[in-house]
């Protein structure tokens, strides 16, 4: 069963054999059924059902923020590019959420694509966002009343090619941004089930995202969502993507060596070489973002009304280091660092995030071109972290403490780091670095939201090592 | 529904819920059943069943050839390595078979788990080995009349660990040789389902396989077949397995990049990176046979009488240069020479295969050591080996032609190649290099058995670029 629901007050349902409408009859939204079935020789029916009238839980408070449309950036050649058709692919999660919302408010034509699996791991794992987070339907529906823009909605799982394949035909993407994967290193090690989900989930649904661009929309421009990680910490720099090797008197430009430490990051190892393949043998025109580790949690759209508001994850299975620093401090808790905490890698504000995308787009690659950038904008080891939030927390008054946890990764815990990060600052990205005002204000987030904080979901509960073969059942 | 069957005159069969006897209604051999349910906690009914009287297809005629207990080889130590329990995954196939039945002769015990499934892409496909091939059931109860050597027979797919937990508790291997994957490069290039069962059945089986080695068996060694095609055509040597990198004044050895070019070779990609991340987080011993084309298609034990033949692929989809060209020959077709006919690749004959995994079970990895071979003997280009068989055909009156076709793989058709292959001959591999004899006696074979061949499956049906979304069904 494969949903579609276009804010813009038309619902499409799609169901393989007969129209699926038990989800109406428990909704609170009030419906009157107007159509029928289209003509289209696709197996699925359609049915558009008209909104009577505006839900209660629309009624919006406008903040203060511009909700001015904007004009798309500009591309290399300088000329402005024309409005895209872009399809955020995890649409609903922490980064794919920023990104909509920001392609949306910068003029882009925007459509979300996720089966809102994110939701249903925090339900099944105890877990929740620090920050109350709207419905999808909610979120959009916001969005339009705010800014007058739409954004069309599809929810289904991209494992499924039938309904991802109605997605393209729906949508016609000129391009494809790919959030839409299991994003969780700890997740993936939790149990024998959720690493196979993990890599089965990633990579047929990357495949099937090929597919679907070959098939139905071969200029479609894919931005794929990887990570840093993919890389490891080799003793060399870490080159964006590509290394130029001498080797017995000879010369070639390879993809970089990669050394994934854990089922997830493997699952982004494994989408790099079947993307790269397909721009070789298809012509795919591909951006791979290797991605590291996102903070913060307002960007200027996400920040105009409190149903925009981004999840914010501050647990040992989706939290990030940052992040969970901050609302360690605002509790009480103390940093939990993990092993020796030398540990160096990549960050990003969040604002940065929704940029580099926008930069990707406006410029995209050219046919069968594989691009990688380093989607990074400063390097931290975690001892680094701590004493930044440390120092930030005591400003506030906050007394933070730091403890040291045994790593349950298995990772180098001192070794050398230096990553390349400069092709996106060539296409003009203008980085947001860590500052102590951008501190300051996610300690305050967090202080807001403190009563909200689990305390039990703080400490590393997955251990590489100790991953078993059956599924686990995690309870708070 | 996964069977377990024991060529010792056991025969066991596991079903989730009830016995599942139907298979034994349909069976020519005559059975008396004999016993109850074991007393595991294990969900899954025993039941044993006794063999009455031998079946009429198994009065064989033994030949000429010895069949006395050989000694395994030696280790690199020099101490005579115990009898070890091998597991053949995949041990119906091409190079399975071949090695499961070299490694029983050497005096290794051995089980072969397969889900048969090579047998029912020939039925989908319409394609059939030259050679007749025995059931699997057949072939071992053969070996065994011949030998008096058992082979345990699993038979269940990988990807349900409930089956490899079963064949792991049942077996305790000492050593894992996992051939258990799809392996053509043209099978996972016909249309996307194709290509999505490929990545998921090979990935995911070799996952299962990984963490019944970490729960059951931790010191077993895993042998895994990987191939050259993982490396493509790079303009540097290719080393085995590792790169030492000096960059910016700074060195590392790291894995060697990897540029695969179909869907098949992008799977053993993905595995040799998800098994190195096992080496590393849980010591898992490894040993990754990245082997090249295997031609041939007798050896000592298979020789040994004619229902033990091996199968013999000659079509577009399963069979490989040299011997396809070997069958062109016998049938007075001209040999396909796809494209330029430059590419080169490392070659091994079979007899060579089942040496070297026998080396690699003798020497094993360490604890956390991924260790790679690169197994094949002698590089050949395409216009090579069509110049060699042109030039055997012609010593048997044969007039061999040779055509260009369009070639429908995404390839480089004129490249360096200098690939290392060392490290095997350094355990102590003694090549069948490629001789007159072996092309004379491979043409022979391919005329003797001239007149099962298809014509119709040896021209290339698969498309790399062609590849579409749908289910293709193919016909011959």
């Amino acid at each position: 069963m494969a949903q579609l629901i276009s804010s813009s007050s038309s619902l499409t349902i799609f169901s393989r054999n007969k129209p699926y409408l038990k989800p109406f009859n428990q909704c609170s939204m009030s419906f009157s059924t107007s159509a029928a079935c289209n003509s289209s020789t696709y197996p699925f029916r359609k049915l558009f059902l008209q909104r009577q009238k505006p839900r209660k839980s629309l009624v919006l408070q406008v903040s203060a923020v511009s909700t001015s449309i904007e004009t798309p950036v500009q591309t290399s050649s300088g000329e402005p590019s024309k409005p895209q058709r872009v399809m955020v692919i995890g649409g609903d999660g922490y980064c794919g959420w920023a990104t909509a919302l920001h392609l949306s408010k910068k003029g882009y034509e925007v459509a979300i694509v996720d089966n809102l699996i994110r939701r249903l791991f925090d339900h099944q794992l105890g877990l929740d966002s620090l920050t109350p987070i709207s419905s999808i339907q909610n979120r959009i529906h916001c969005w339009k009343s705010l800014t007058g823009k739409s954004i069309e909605l599809y929810i289904g799982d991209i494992c499924d090619f039938e309904f991802l394949t109605e997605t393209f035909k729906s949508f016609e993407p000129d391009a494809v941004v790919h959030f839409g994967e299991q994003r969780s290193a700890p997740y993936s090690m939790i149990d024998r089930p959720r690493a196979v989900f993990t890599q089965q989930n990633n990579v047929i649904g990357t495949l099937n995202v090929l597919f679907a661009i070959k098939e139905f929309r071969e200029q479609c421009h894919l931005v794929k969502l990887g990570t840093m990680g993919e890389y490891g910490t080799p003793n060399i720099d870490i080159e964006e993507g590509y290394i130029t090797i001498t080797h017995n008197g000879r010369t070639d430009t390879l993809p970089y060596p990669k050394q994934a430490s854990s089922f997830y990051h493997l699952s982004k190892v494994h989408d790099s070489h079947n993307i790269a393949f397909t721009c070789k043998a298809w012509g795919i025109r591909a951006t791979d973002l290797n991605q590291g580790v996102v903070y913060g949690v307002r960007t200027d759209a996400t920040a105009m009304h409190e149903e925009l508001c981004n999840r914010f994850d501050y647990d040992g299975i989706f939290g990030t280091a940052l992040n969970r620093f901050c609302v360690q401090a605002a509790v009480g808790h103390p940093l939990t660092v993990y092993g020796k905490g030398g540990q160096t890698r990549g960050y990003l504000d969040i604002r940065d995030t929704v940029q580099c995308v926008e930069l990707a787009i406006a410029n995209p690659a050219n046919p069968g071109e594989f691009r990688v950038f380093n989607q990074f904008t400063e390097q931290f080891s975690v001892n680094q972290l701590a004493a930044l939030v440390t120092k930030a927390g005591g400003k506030l008054g906050l007394n933070v403490e730091t403890i040291t946890v045994p790593n349950p990764r298995v990772e180098a815990e001192e070794h050398y780091y230096n990553a390349k990060h400069t092709k996106l600052v060539e296409l003009g990205l203008k980085p947001h670095l860590l500052s102590d005002s951008l501190l300051d204000s996610l300690l305050n987030f967090a202080i807001q939201y403190k009563d909200r904080v689990d305390r039990k979901q703080i400490m590393p509960s997955v251990s590489w090592r100790k991953i078993g073969v059956k599924p686990k059942t995690v309870t708070a």
